[in-house]
């Protein structure tokens, strides 16, 4: 045997072998580590995108409101996005996910932490660490990008009822929208609750988020009312145009952008060819959908509003954006595009219906979050297959829930401590009265006329 | 044999070695999917950036036009994204990619898609998934970082032309101009066609985007003429200011940012040590070239343009900008920082040439993209060797095509729609004629005394 | 032995195993180069978002002035992020980091650059890029990441100093404090000098970043004096108003969404999971600590300033912000909520003390970065352990150092150049005295009646 393999070589070998085959062996796990890296990273990046979107509200709704109201506004808007992150952190991360297996309602225990195998890994203990990739993702990272979405929901509440909700009342109704009812109806969807095991679809919350808010926003304006002299008694419609339409039109780019971050992200995974091909997607069909809902929106505004509208095209973005968020994952790039310009009209036959009822919605945000979400939550299935009663379940379900515990909750806000501004600071603005600050206080402002 | 190697033991320990190695063996196709992640991530995160840019040029153009003009400009910047978006989507990425092979122009064919490949990989078949990691990248991240290109290019138009060209003749050209101009010169260079045979660099292009935002832009000036008043009968030039210097700065560093996306992400993969030292350089150098361009702008203000001036100092950033972009990943640092300095200087210099030329561009959009874009793209030869010829010969067959084209469908728009807004809507402000939404209606604004 | 192992085929077996091994040899420079791409890409993406922090402090500061010198402190902005950029570049990089070993400043040395290995890497040079992946990240990615937080120092001195301060002579300071001064310090610390061996704790820069930009700022607030008026022969102040409201919150915002980066990018490597579960609790802390400041202020400004205040709801997010920069890695949760919350406090009581002591700080950023700074870095050792005198040697020393030397840097230029405008010119506004640029030139605003 020249060449042969005697049992003291053969073993050397296979020695040998072995020992190359040992990072092989540990190639399973750097694997793991290695999509545990990249899944934990999406949530951040993606989610500070989200984050972003609190800035795109700010500006939206301080370039909307009157010049007398604007400084309030922007607190509103610090304000909602610091209390949805602490009551998201204090008890609604757990309410949301912790031990709903099925049902309604998640556990309630105070603060969301990462986890001591984390706290282990990080003190260099590899056992913990192996466990910690096996999860996918980190704790934390999770949360800041579920954190971030409850503050989107919470934004699209201060938009409709500015220029008259007292500004301690609207935290108040925060602090029960983020801590409660958003994660209430967030155990039953996401949270794996009795929604989701009936098969009900919602990506990234066409209805989850952006109904949600809508509804909380309409319960609002039902209990404060309209702004004094936007419904006139001769049954006009007095024009509340906005007071800086450049900070408008930043405020609707910003969410476009951070949008991406909302759907994108929504695919809660980054580590594979599978999840890097949804995202792409995604993010086609998310611009596809905005880009659609733009171009519908100026259209109809003509026939519609009776002039090319800015405004409606600024709301025809988001309005397909939200029509798009249920199921940008699924449907074609055409789909997209007419899902997209349906959400873009939604808004403005919305804007029109909210008139007629007499409903005031400063931002226009129940057309845009709410109706549009609707439609999207119902194109899903249009669009891509599923079951269009499940859909509806959810729709209704969702909405009489968040609507009727909003309705309680701004009722007793509105009996306690008054839900609405005195006439005398509504008609001087709110950034006098309620902060002696105003928002542009060199500028010369025209007196608000109709007041 | 203590140790013996009976047949059957070899056997096993042989199949328990193959098995060891199985995962090694599904590594390559591992580092694949791996690659595939990277890329496509980079191609979305970085596109993300450039699409950031659309409200950087929204934020300039708005705080550089008179406050009477600043809504219809702000719905031109949504308008022109959206219909971007939606041309490049429906023809222009073909005319573009397809099919071009060394030739002039890619294919005729409508939407641009997931391949089938992708879909079945979605749907969980695994031998669609391995052609599909081979291919570097999914294909909808690819088309989403290319769509935010030709959207930068249309934004540069709309800058120039402020104040005065009609929004409906504004939004077909920009038809035109994304599905059809900018994809054809697209073609000759990214999409492979004759000029990148010949050699033609321009890594993100200064000439490609930049100078074909600038020749169109030039086109349309010559074709609608300046502003009412802006040259006088006397030979002076009114100086016409930005109405809110603020947002204007905010624009420029929005575009600063976005440029980290728009260079950083022409290296077109992100996955391999080369792709990270080679972002890393780009990025420095886009740095370093727009803070030289900044500078070198503002030193030059004091003796051309007589005094020290924020918007040159703005400007020069732009140049800046431009100027490093055909080479920001060759060119040494050193080199970055004069590429830079001098494409600031350019920008002040071509402002004042502009003005003897008596042509009118309201955010000196033709100074900082086209003359700066043409100093950029000979920069690389000078700075990292290569052609000068085929620089030219890229440089002019680019601009007399684009230039030409432009000139054309402007003069055919001016002739069948009309161009220009009426003389009552220029005095009186394309806000509230052709939108009826001011742009600041609260605010007191003084008359403007010279029109 | 039908399955025998003939020694040739046994061999045929082995070369077979060996082959499929290979890649797996391979496989740990795999997965150095691919620790390579994430750890260098990191520092890119999160730079960016310090990068945009630029824009957060100059709308900030754009806002927080009188509309008569928003022209100029947007030059000062764009212009400090230019001269920061390019003076790390120079000198300032080598200083903090280049040969500091345990000492207490690097070398003089002229510019930064691409490693030879690296360049000989991207010509394909395979041994170069073993080393070069060696190395962890690239040499420029680094580089980028520091260059931004230098800014970010160089950013909170214009704010306190704003409305006097000479725009050449600021211009002047900049240059030594990012060339020198703040590169001096960073040699302690991060460039492994001194204090770095006595084991001082300041993770992302409470002290190193903030409280140094909060000294440089007093240092020139004491030289220059407060702005004509401020304090009032009969004792009390000023009350000069933020002229544009939003501006100011949108600031923040950008701030605080910029803060990700800042924080985050600080573990300085993203490629293994215990980086990324660091940076997802940063992130959270990050979070919780701005939010905990915003609402702590919030409540404390109704006793300490007399009303809820939105000023001091937004400098209390920075608060927040600042005080949990030294350690977001190792604090839990609720202490990160009770830092945060601490730090918003301070600024309250700091704006307050800062009135006593009659010196003028436009927006605030001494209590907000210095003393937050301060409290930010006591804190850690208070909330995870560590030794409270060496956090006290390093918050004095440092103090030391920059106060004094920004001083002599200050009363050097103000001897020299003259350090502060005429009386005529902080009367009229800096904005139309040194640019002839008014920021609103349309808008009416109010003559400002006290001056």
């Amino acid at each position: 045997m020249i060449i042969g393999l005697s049992p003291r070589r053969a073993m050397t070998v296979f020695a040998a072998l072995i020992l190359a085959v040992l990072p092989s062996a540990s190639h399973a796990s750097g694997h793991e580590e290695s999509a545990f890296v990249l899944n934990s990273f999406a949530f951040l990046i993606w989610g500070v995108l989200v984050m972003w979107m609190c800035a795109g509200f700010t500006m939206l709704e301080a370039g909307s409101v009157r010049t007398k109201n604007a400084s309030v506004i922007c607190l509103k808007n610090v304000g909602l996005y610091s209390i949805a992150g602490l009551a998201f952190y204090a008890v609604g991360y757990n309410l949301m996910y912790s031990g709903v297996d099925g049902g309604w309602i998640g556990t309630v225990d105070f603060g969301y932490r990462t986890t001591p195998d984390e706290i282990a890994m990080l003190g260099g203990d590899t056992e913990a660490a192996a466990r910690v990739h096996a999860n996918g993702y980190s704790t934390m990272s999770d949360w800041f990008f579920q954190m971030v979405f409850v503050a989107t929901t919470a934004s699209i509440v201060s938009g409709t009822l500015a220029e008259r909700v007292k500004l301690w009342s609207f935290f108040l109704f925060i602090v029960v929208l983020t801590a409660v009812i958003y994660p209430v109806i967030g155990s039953w969807t996401w949270g794996g609750g009795w929604l989701n095991e009936r098969g009900f679809q919602d990506f990234a919350g066409s209805t989850i988020v952006h109904s949600t808010g809508g509804w909380a926003a309409l319960a609002g304006a039902l209990v404060i009312g309209a702004r004094a002299g936007k419904f006139r008694p001769d049954g006009t419609v007095r024009n509340t145009a906005p007071s800086n339409v450049p900070a408008v039109t930043l405020g609707v780019l910003i969410l476009w952008m951070g949008w991406f971050g909302f759907n994108g992200g929504s695919q809660l995974a980054m580590s594979t060819g599978v999840d890097v091909v949804a995202i792409s997607n995604i993010l086609a069909n998310t611009n596809l959908a905005a880009a659609a809902g733009v171009m519908a929106a100026i259209a109809l505004s003509r026939p519609v509003l009776g002039r090319i509208d800015l405004l409606a095209g600024l709301n025809g973005a988001i309005g397909g954006l939200v029509a798009i968020t249920a199921g940008p994952d699924i449907v074609s790039h055409d789909w997209a595009v007419i899902i997209g310009a349906v959400g873009g009209a939604v808004v403005v036959l919305g804007i029109k219906l909210m008139e007629r009822l007499k409903i005031d919605d400063v931002v226009s945000a129940v057309p845009a979050h709410l109706f549009a979400g609707i439609w999207g939550t119902l194109a899903v299935c249009i669009a891509a297959g599923g079951d269009p009663l499940t859909q509806l379940i959810g729709i209704v379900s969702i909405g009489a829930f968040v609507f009727l515990a909003s309705l309680l909750v701004w009722v007793i806000i509105d009996k306690v401590f008054g839900a609405r501004v005195s006439e005398t600071a509504e008609a001087l603005g709110q950034d006098v009265v309620e902060l002696g600050i105003e928002a542009y206080p060199e500028f010369v402002v025209m007196p608000d006329a109709d007041d």
